[in-house]
């Protein structure tokens, strides 16, 4: 073999190889950068354990009385208890997560699913131990109040059991 | 260059250009068949113009009295003219569309904005001429009704100047 053909199998073996190092990159469309909304502000260290950002989509008023907004919970991330006088309604955006309302097993959430929490039902809810979970929530029926938050989710509360 | 060198050259030549392939496909993450819900049912053809699919989220109940769901717009499809009686909010996941109540300019809707829609007043909505829109709905105060659906949209009304 010649040193030109030496040469020229180099260069075309380099150009696969980062058309390979392209491939794998295309699957950060699924991270939060490339994600719906943006990111927006972090959590309160006092509401929330863990790395968690809140991103407002519709504020609170007397015309809808309905506040929605996203949440990117980091994994491990988790809400402290807490509880909302007109409920809940949480759409999974992306992730994995946790919810569990006080005194029922602690229940899987995953993309593409909903789950609702009555009124004045007392629960937390983030990511697994191993996904980041993005959920939008609406609050619904604010003329009876937001959120009432309370005491953090103990280590042994976030490793309980599935239901 | 010997035969053996040509032959190598021109099989990394191929695992090269194979790779290209691959990494345009990975464009169809953004594909409705890729998205967060199921695409759903078709839309009602005396409701809707064009190729239109609701899949429901929440249910309407006198716990939260909000009805949730998720429409898929093709290329040129749109509602009818309709009215919610306890208004309307729309999160746009996805594409493009167009949003327009009575007497005001039709209006963009990009990925990731939200637009409000009072209630009692008469609007329409669906995805441009050249996007897809994937939309969530939000339609709060369900006591006060679900939808009045009204005529269809003409081609003039759906031509018309962006605000």
């Amino acid at each position: 073999m010649t040193t030109i053909s030496r040469v020229l199998i180099a260069l075309i073996a380099i150009t696969a190889f980062s058309n390979c190092s392209s491939d794998k990159s295309s699957d950060s469309r699924n991270r939060p950068e490339q994600a719906i909304f943006p990111k927006g502000d972090p959590g309160a260290a006092t509401n929330f354990s863990g790395t968690v950002y809140n991103y407002g989509l519709v504020a609170n008023d007397s015309t809808y009385n309905t506040l929605v907004g996203n949440v990117y919970f980091e994994k491990g991330a988790r809400s402290n208890w807490h509880v909302h006088p007109g409920g809940q309604l949480l759409i999974i955006l992306d992730g994995e997560g946790y919810h569990q309302m006080e005194g029922q097993p602690k229940q899987m959430m995953k993309k593409g699913e909903v789950v609702k929490c009555p009124p004045n039902v007392k629960h937390w809810h983030g990511a697994t131990e191993n996904s980041s979970l993005t959920q939008m929530y609406i609050l619904p029926k604010t003329e009876k109040g937001i959120v009432n938050w309370l005491e953090p989710v103990t280590d042994d509360q976030y490793k309980s059991k599935l239901d």
